[in-house]
């Protein structure tokens, strides 16, 4: 809209009649937006015959882009080709054959709920700006806690599962010694924590940040399967203020024997923390619950939808068994300007002062969204079938030459190594796992380079670098099982 | 697809030939919710005959939505109508005459960027899995470090201005002492930080969370306009490790005065963090960056795009001068899962472990996409509208009986009481401010209850509950400023 320059009133040199922006050419950019967002990423999301990725090196790939951001604008035609090859270059981590992280897939109705919360641009800090998502949130959370086999508890979303363990760390020392809110930890004698030797990093970022200290956190150690020895726990000679323990480690996918370390928690009156971000989902399947068989005598689990559910980056749960307002003592800072008390509706939906953060997205309500759509049945079948999937794949790598397990795994992830033909005959000493060490970085760049499918590799506590496979996405077929194994024997046959 | 039964594989009971999901049913409903979204949330955003809000009072709003999640799914029609009411009764951020918080409006190309993200879905750790969005991150860090004027730096972005604010003071401590990564801080002395009176409440949260406790936050008094007062902080007694400085406070809009600050930070070796989460976007317009003079001087900066600058909740870049790699060491933890080394590109743009999350969104972009729709020009422009906006309704207030300014603004938050008739002719005593005191909240009830527009109110430091009005968008109108004090006058004129 034009601003009427007949009674246009002028502040500062700026003509403040009528709005500035033309909201007709906006809304057609978004349109035309959307139109290739279906056709290049939605509509190809399925197809086997696109390319994972088109890879380039970074400083190549800035060649390719125009990434400067200059004076003046560009036009809609300009923007549309940009967005274009923003879509090209980037990794295709709804493709079929994206096995590289602890997620993967496209779940349509979470994209349509997150289509729609990008479009309202809400933010859960208190119920008179998100009714609607604070409620869908408290909905959530409530069920989740039914799943871990709680009665009652609290929780909130989180950016990321990091984010979540540093939480439960927080609440853990808070319960230990609520004065460390105010007074900090100076003059308090050491404070530890233990935790399985094999779990996720977050663990030491966020002691660090916490004034805890890395070398406070003491490693617990574990099986050969990845699992930590509670008889290793309860040897430790200190007493930590918190014990974590893992349900689906990054590497191996292993699970902590929860029981026995709960009773050992229990023994010693210490916070039973889970971090089960990337296994928590097995809560769904009444077949592969039994993964975490005593979770529910935990005092807190890290819990991530947008891992095995698809939520979409990022949707992660930390779930509180305490029901004393443990979160809100902890966390408040009671901001007059967000969280006034004289508000004419009941305040503690509130829950803003929950939480670290200040604006916060609504990360409830794209899981909310495909779990109204596919029902708890629909959400177990998929990860019955990851499993199932997972379980084909270790079959098959069992019978093929060339292929070496490292263990049988619990969940989705399985570990392997691939033994390209020069080194099948070779025994396996120092040369051997010094050369196969080489292996899994040089197909990896074979496989980026070709862009059929992309799976992470890492060496871990020892053993020399192998694949990890993750399989995830109800898209996923017992085809592309055995076209990973083709393809990674295919690009490694003359190693 | 129906899975091919005829060579059927069977593992666990699952079939797994074919993917389980049907493609075209989930194409269709996702384009079925992006017309709802256009014709719903984005044709409506510039419509000031639909409502703000349409309240719904907790308890009664759980019975109207449909909330829980059940066994089995709900049909298409079923959700989408769903959808519906999930819009129907979200408070609309993007109306013209929302007003209350410090973030408002449409923007159409971040808009289009984040439905692109959220197809993608993407994870910025590694080169490997995000080249565009790390690249993007990068090239829109370079050009903010530009505007704050340094020659070079560092940053990265974060799930909100207060995990920036965190993320500075955690990297303040490290370069005070660098053990405390390691050690944590028992045995040290005690560690203090100085900050405004007016600061951001995230100061205290972090403070607790980082184990340095409230207590250890020393609060400098501010003078009238809620600046810090530099004497007040040069008098402070004990020698912290952090001074933070405000520009643009919350409730008040005020700015510090950075140069008299920075003297004294620079006198005594003292890290200097400024939170500029709302009034960094000041700095992209040539007639007010004066407000942060000497804002180049600081260590770090707090900027939230995602207020002023309208790229969507949230966009949130913690910014840093030094080019040591200061924000690597501090943060990083090596997962050799993630960040292997032997990777066959330059591994310095794997950025994941400057990071405390694990998987991380790719905020910068929606920004990037506006940033390069607008040019910096058509950003300036957006400011100085703002800004002249809000200097017209502060000329308006000073006209109009029954409305009273607390304080000049110098930014674009006007803090105001509307005193109704039954208080005009009262003697300004204690009896006149506690009524005053309920003035607000029963106007905003009104307001909220008629869906006519929103804006927050709060009391503040002695001072009794007063309007905060919070101008932005470039969709709103001279008009709007004109309606909104109609509007309080009309709600609160039986008063």
């Amino acid at each position: 809209m034009v601003p009427n320059k007949k009674s246009a009133v002028l502040v500062d040199g700026v003509v403040l009649n009528g709005p500035t922006t033309n909201a007709k050419t906006g809304e057609k950019f978004v349109e035309e937006a959307c139109k290739l967002i279906m056709e290049e990423v939605v509509l190809k999301a399925t197809d086997i015959n696109e390319k994972v990725c088109e890879w380039q090196p970074p400083e190549q790939l800035k060649k390719l882009l125009d990434l400067e951001v200059r004076d003046t604008g560009e036009s809609h035609d300009r923007l549309l080709k940009l967005c274009q090859d923003v879509i090209r270059f980037s990794v295709k981590t709804n493709h079929p054959r994206f096995f590289n992280q602890l997620y993967a897939g496209l779940d349509y109705y979470s994209l349509a709920a997150r289509f729609m919360t990008e479009a309202l641009n809400p933010s859960i800090y208190t119920y008179e700006v998100s009714p609607v998502f604070l409620l869908v949130e408290e909905a959530v959370l409530k069920k989740m806690i039914e799943f871990i086999g709680w009665k009652e508890g609290d929780g909130i979303f989180n950016p990321g599962g990091s984010v979540s363990n540093m939480y439960a760390m927080n609440l853990a020392r808070y319960k230990y010694c609520p004065d460390i809110k105010e007074k900090g930890l100076f003059g308090l004698p050491r404070l530890t924590l233990f935790t399985s030797a094999e779990c996720h990093y977050s663990m030491k970022k966020a002691a660090s940040f916490l004034g805890i200290g890395t070398q406070n956190v003491c490693f617990v150690e574990t099986d050969g399967r990845g699992k930590m020895i509670p008889e290793e726990l309860e040897k430790q000679g200190t007493m930590p203020f918190l014990v974590c323990a893992t349900s689906g480690t990054t590497v191996l996918g292993a699970f902590d024997p929860l029981d026995e370390i709960a009773d050992i928690c229990e023994r010693h009156g210490l916070w039973l923390h889970v971090d089960a971000s990337w296994g928590g989902s097995a809560l769904m399947s009444r077949k592969h619950r039994r993964l975490l068989h005593g979770i529910h005598r935990a005092d807190s689990v890290a819990w991530n939808p947008h891992k095995m559910l698809m939520a979409g980056i990022q949707c992660c749960a930390l779930l509180v068994k305490d029901k004393s307002d443990l979160l809100k003592k902890c966390y408040s800072a009671k901001a007059s300007y967000l969280f006034q008390q004289d508000k004419f509706y009941d305040v503690s939906y509130d829950t803003g002062d929950k939480s670290i953060q200040c604006s916060r997205r609504p990360d409830a309500f794209k899981f909310w969204m495909t779990w109204k759509a596919l029902g708890t049945l629909g959400l177990e079948e998929r990860v019955n079938r990851a499993l199932a999937l997972s379980r084909y794949l270790v079959e098959e790598i069992k019978k093929r030459e060339g292929f070496k397990l490292l263990m049988e795994p619990e969940y989705a992830n399985i570990c392997f190594w691939y033994i390209p033909p020069s080194l099948r005959e070779m025994e396996e000493g120092p040369e051997f796992w010094e050369k196969l060490h080489l292996v899994a970085p040089a197909i990896k760049e074979r496989m980026m380079k070709k862009g059929s499918l992309m799976l992470g590799y890492q060496p871990h506590r020892g053993k020399v670098n192998f694949f990890r496979q993750v399989v995830i996405s109800p898209q996923v077929r017992r085809e592309d099982m055995d076209f990973l194994l083709d393809e990674i024997d295919l690009l490694g046959r003359d190693m």
